[in-house]
């Protein structure tokens, strides 16, 4: 049986192993790494070249009963998963502000509609509405493909839902979004995306 | 004994009961709420009249276990709380991003510096570093004065704590900080201050 990571991640050994041990043709695709994970990396990234603020946001949970045990931490016994009312990662970039939700799939063809929610949509047209830079982070991971595509884009495919439009298709996304090059550090460099489209 | 919420305020009956029959004179001073529950309410006032978007993150949380009952939601059942690396409230403002703390304290001449943390006044630099605004919301909860300090005033006062300061003299707040009219709808009308400040 294959040990897994609490998110599903395959265990392949550990960090420092995999680092002695390099392939001689290193890509950077299928690492294995979710889109979260590389987001939190090129965040971290950002945030120590002080080149932008941007944090992904706690899961909210609703905490119903906590045990405070004499000498030791609180412990959390019963909570429960709460629904996001905005997207998950936010900040400040060059004076502007931030804010997008990253999301994949293993479809080849199409980026189904139904990874977002509703009342994130209607947070996105709030940021717009502020003069907020609001987008999503679209990874195709069976060929580790990564887009950033405008709020406003996002936006206008997800209020034609209701017409039976169930997905974005891939086509759409490559004529209307913008390719993020993968990398080693930053793993995905969106900044540069920012740059020529917002600035 | 007294009935008690979660978060400690005290059960006073029902908000409807509550609001059909209120008090002749109300004052808005000392009403039993928490300066966050104030604040929340105040950023759903900004929300909902699209005049801002300012969001609460989430109490960040460690999550260990979590069962899957069959036909019910997840439940956590073994978690920690962890220590926020930012400040607890940020979003959008007039194309501007806002990121600020909100404390309170009983004292009445003066604000202990021990309400905030290292790695916050360190997101607080960070922010300042791109341009952001970053502020704190302090409350005298005794009095229920709430002033607006400007996060570069914080951090001076914080950077002098290794000097042996515990905190913020009340006349200093007075005299660099803005105080904040405490009112019905929104309660805690932060966003005047900002307009004047920072526009």
């Amino acid at each position: 049986m294959a040990i897994r990571y609490p998110n599903g991640r395959k265990f392949t050994g550990t960090e420092s192993s995999q680092k002695q041990a390099p392939k001689k043709e290193l890509t950077y695709s299928n690492r294995g790494m979710t889109l979260e994970e590389d987001l939190n990396e090129t965040n971290l990234f950002y945030l120590q070249r002080k080149k932008a603020v941007i944090h992904k946001k706690p899961t909210p949970v609703q905490i119903v009963q906590v045990d405070y045990p004499k000498r030791s931490a609180a412990v959390i016994k019963e909570a429960y998963f709460k629904q996001a009312s905005t997207t998950d990662y936010n900040g400040v970039y060059r004076g502007r502000y931030l804010d997008f939700e990253a999301k994949e799939t293993k479809n080849k063809k199409s980026f189904p509609l139904q990874n977002f929610h509703t009342h994130q949509i209607e947070h996105m047209k709030q940021v717009l509405a502020q003069d907020g830079i609001t987008f999503v982070i679209l990874r195709f991971s069976l060929t580790d493909e990564v887009y950033l595509l405008d709020g406003k884009d996002l936006i206008h495919f997800y209020d034609q839902k209701e017409n039976a439009r169930k997905s974005i298709r891939k086509a759409d996304i490559e004529k209307l979004g913008f390719l993020i090059k993968i990398g080693y550090q930053p793993r995905i460099d969106y900044l540069k995306v920012i740059d020529s489209v917002y600035f």
